[in-house]
């Protein structure tokens, strides 16, 4: 089945401002877009996402994913993206089977709600198995939170977006397949969705096992079920995680890790598939992690 | 007209679980709640929330309120919450004209999307006349940064939750009226906009000119347009501003602040509403204020 075609629609991601500081001076500073982006299905209205505008087109098709809208990429002919006037046009091959009843549910997830189809999530969530013998060491973890580190970004230009990052973790050495910045991190981790759905022939093959999702965000329930869907069974955040996110986790046996700056981090679920070697650690110098 | 008759729902704000850390120790570390809170109308469904759960009533109130869903408190006879089934219902004297159209078009709003009527808010925002002469120091500007860092939160206790705070800066030390804190920030806007109504008989009376409205996240067009509409004419954030963030703040004439940590900050908006006084910065140690 053939993917959908993508336009590769591209705008400013940031622009400067004059402001005044602390001492009075003016200066100027980068801050990040934020634009309106109405997705129309099949020429019928459908819903109006708020974002930076890095990757539209898989930003759509991810929305269209994680909503359970489509069931398959080849579902879609082409998603249109014209910023001019702020759309995306999505045509389908046969139409979206239901899309009155699909979109009838509301519910306003925690922090960056999408107005998922949470309750149909959470029913979803039990039907999940992830890959049983994934997993990622200690130094392939540290590996990952620096290659982060070093990434040129919008953030470190303009500060105020949320990053996503998938990595295969198969080899020795984590390997950065996507990385993805919005003003939302519920968009960010959409945009990975509908990457993988071009490039991932299916998310729980064989040879997906080793991936891991970054998300500078925090792990609120919202985050864990979506990685959890997309058969990514480790996810790694530099903030914390929500009590649901942790039920959630759990139940599902997905390995989430929060507070990764540097050589720390805490493990909060399925700790097996994290390989420890504390001796990459570093000299203890510092009172057990204190929530940030 | 009376106010609504509120309960006074309560749960635990957060929970200890056992982690891993980087030594490979067990070690125990607090998490806030996230709970699902679903809003039924007159016994019609409406939506669900996740939240921390701290003013789960206020956060109905506001909820409808900044949705556009009832045109004042007044309107709504009572908000009942029952954590047990995770329900608010909300009983109205003369039900909500409208609701399906009210809620039929959707948009995921940045990183805290609400799918808030955002076409409509946009429309309602150049209807929006500030108090013109409502402005604050720098000197209490540095007390109300002063007294959030101050605060015992949940934020210290367990990480991973937004603040929100609304400050009476009309005498010369700033009165905090609310501090709230959640899982995400559209709800801590929202509750005080619930808080708000029951406490302020009118969002633009004299009295209330000078409003500042506190938050530890980004300041988005929802959360600026969201201040705008409850007259709120300055915001103050730890975090940045986005582009629309800016775009609605410089037209609506409100004054914009961010990157608000100890004795530093940028004015992005509406200056003229900020009387300077450099002397307070102290001495000049640093370089030019870079995104953070």
């Amino acid at each position: 089945m053939p993917l959908p075609y993508l336009t590769q629609a591209r705008a400013p991601l940031t622009c400067d401002i004059d402001v005044v500081n602390e001492y009075g001076e003016q200066q100027k500073v980068s801050i990040p877009a934020e634009r309106a982006l109405t997705v129309y299905v099949d020429k019928r209205e459908l819903v109006t996402l708020m974002t930076l505008g890095a990757q539209p087109e898989l930003l759509v098709l991810g929305y269209l994913r994680n909503q359970r809208l489509v069931a398959q990429a080849s579902d879609i002919e082409s998603i249109t993206v014209d910023w001019d006037v702020g759309a995306a046009a999505v045509k389908t091959w046969h139409g979206i089977k239901d899309i009155e009843e699909k979109t009838a549910k509301r519910v306003v997830t925690t922090g960056c709600g999408q107005g998922s189809v949470f309750g149909g999530l959470m029913d979803e969530v039990d039907q999940i198995v992830l890959p049983a013998d994934a997993h990622l060491t200690q130094g392939q973890l540290y590996a990952l939170v620096n290659t982060i580190r070093l990434k040129e970004t919008t953030y470190k230009s303009a500060g105020s977006v949320h990053a996503c990052a998938l990595f295969d973790v198969a080899g020795s050495e984590p390997k950065m397949l996507l990385f993805v910045e919005d003003v939302g991190r519920h968009n960010a981790i959409d945009t990975i969705a509908g990457w993988m759905w071009m490039n991932m022939a299916a998310t729980l093959a064989p040879g997906v096992s080793g991936l891991v999702f970054y998300t500078t965000g925090r792990l609120t329930s919202e985050m864990v079920i979506k990685s959890a869907q997309m058969g990514v069974p480790m996810v790694v955040s530099r903030s914390g995680i929500t009590q649901m996110g942790h039920q959630v986790a759990q139940a599902v046996g997905l390995c989430a890790i929060g507070r990764a700056t540097n050589r720390r981090f805490v493990c909060y679920s399925a700790p097996q598939r994290l390989h420890l070697q504390p001796e990459l650690a570093g000299p203890k110098l510092r009172t057990p992690a204190e929530p940030r």
